[in-house]
């Protein structure tokens, strides 16, 4: 932790570096928790799609539920990078994905922003440790690559580059948390993090089954909304396999099932089902399932699965009148 | 179409062979939607897992709606798989996953059933082709793949072995789109189907990654449950690209993010971008958009997202009092 660095709970003010569809959607995230945001983007007619962003995103933000003293009014589009990042307690950066243009726009940010404040990357896929090589202080820059769009998808995954400091991963993490994202703290760099290289392990097998003309764009869209899916924001894919093994949960399964990791269910190659391997996933489902049984988890599922096709159903006869 | 072919809404009795955790799912599903099942397993004590199963699922069922005169009291659970097929108007197996056990069950609930009747197996990854050999009239054999619980997971994979006709897949198709499921009908033969290649590249991928100590299940389960997960139930993978793409669309994506295909995001290599499957990813986005702006399914991808996180945080507060 350096000098400069404010508490998490302190940040009154927060940078936004690049006003596209992700940094204009950080930026209405932060406005509707609260923040002063001030925003720069070297683009023309920033401002005003910046508003634009901000007020095409309120209502969703109402609904979802304000912070005391939110408004768009709070948003400052300031016409340099200097007078954005100045007076600010965190800066989040989503400039397009270029390496060049990261390491450039980074090391500017750097340069321009007070000492010890924490500079978040929103970089979908590369590395800290790449981007960070110009910067004169790049211990305190970190990725926070959130999902799009930012205000309503609550997943953030933090990670350092070898040069980051531990303090500055651990801020940015209690900071994002304390504005309401759901946190991943990653302990090393690995290319397209978490969540990503897992959509794009199935995008990958749907663009290969489009190639083959083995399903359309179409089918595999209903193969997901209406089939796991449906599951995937109540249990992720492990605890839905834990679900999956009956009483006996992940152990059961994996016993049961491993063999199917060989079936030709998909290109992409398993991994060995080692006992270490085995035992990594039945004590992570252990650790998750917290002690609910089986059939409370069940339960929970069936709940959530319920809720949510009521919603969705709801909305649709809302919308077809 | 054979002679003993009842009209897909004119079947009344449904018999469900095999009475574990999916062949009970059914037996529920059908139950629900006011049909008389009769039930037949040849494990001990199947009567009253049965029972149990229907039981716990009933609530939910109700939740989502009984068709007029539905009633768990509508099961018979026989004695012999010919009185549970005697007078059925389809038949869904949903025996264990093992090729001679199916092949063996498969020719006997053939033998047992009235000509014309249309039989699905539930497998979840083994091809029709390969069950349906020791088959008399191997012509009215389909799978009808579902997912767990049936009840509750509206998809249903619907294909047929090269021994197969033509009329049992689409009365298949017919059959479980009157019953209230979601169906794709494939062309073809594709070892484990489709949702389920999408499902496992994930799964090979998060295991890849617990193997290698990059991330735990915990983490994994947040990153789908917190990230995209959220939007997967409103829009599949290929339409949520297609909203990546901005106002271009999945043109605009692919053009521009094309190269991210050769990163190594996943374990799972990429299929080459021909024009060809640019295109048809193109037309089948532009296909399922169906006329819809892109501010259009923006707005109901968030109506949808905001409406499952408000749905499920509800059942959260409930359950925690």
């Amino acid at each position: 932790m350096s000098a400069g660095t404010p508490h998490p709970r302190e940040v009154t003010t927060v940078a936004c570096v690049g006003a596209g569809v992700i940094g204009g959607g950080w930026a209405a995230h932060f406005l509707a928790r609260g923040y002063a945001v001030r925003a720069w983007d070297p683009g023309d007619g920033a401002a005003g799609r910046l508003s634009r962003l901000v007020e095409t995103a309120w209502p969703a933000l109402t609904e979802l539920g304000l912070a005391d003293g939110a408004s768009p009014d709070n948003l400052t589009v300031t016409s340099t990078l200097a007078e954005a990042v100045d007076g600010a307690g965190f800066v989040q950066e989503s400039a397009p994905e270029s390496l060049p243009v990261k390491r450039r726009l980074l090391a500017d940010i750097d340069a321009a922003t007070a000492p010890g404040v924490v500079i978040a990357s929103s970089t979908s896929g590369f590395a800290m440790t790449d981007m960070q090589v110009d910067a004169a202080t790049p211990e305190r820059l970190v990725v926070g690559h959130p999902f799009n769009p930012p205000y309503l998808i609550p997943l953030v995954e933090v990670v350092g580059g070898e040069r980051t400091e531990r303090w500055a991963v651990d801020w940015a993490s209690d900071f994002y948390r304390h504005v309401g994202k759901s946190v991943i703290t990653m302990n090393r760099e690995l290319p397209g993090f978490i969540a990503n290289r897992l959509q794009e392990a199935l995008w990958r097998e749907a663009l290969h089954m489009v190639a083959n003309g083995e399903a359309t764009p179409e089918q595999i869209d209903t193969a997901i909304t209406d089939g796991p899916g449906l599951r995937w924001p109540v249990q992720g894919p492990c605890l839905t396999f834990h679900l999956a093994g009956g009483e006996g949960g992940m152990a059961h399964m994996l016993d049961h099932f491993g063999p199917s990791l060989q079936e030709p269910w998909t290109r992409l190659e398993a991994p060995e089902l080692t006992q270490r391997l085995r035992d990594d996933m039945v004590a992570g489902c252990e650790s998750e399932a917290d002690g609910r049984t089986f059939a409370e988890l069940v339960t929970e599922r069936d709940r959530g699965v319920i809720a949510i096709q009521r919603a969705l159903r709801r909305l649709r006869e809302d919308r077809d009148g």
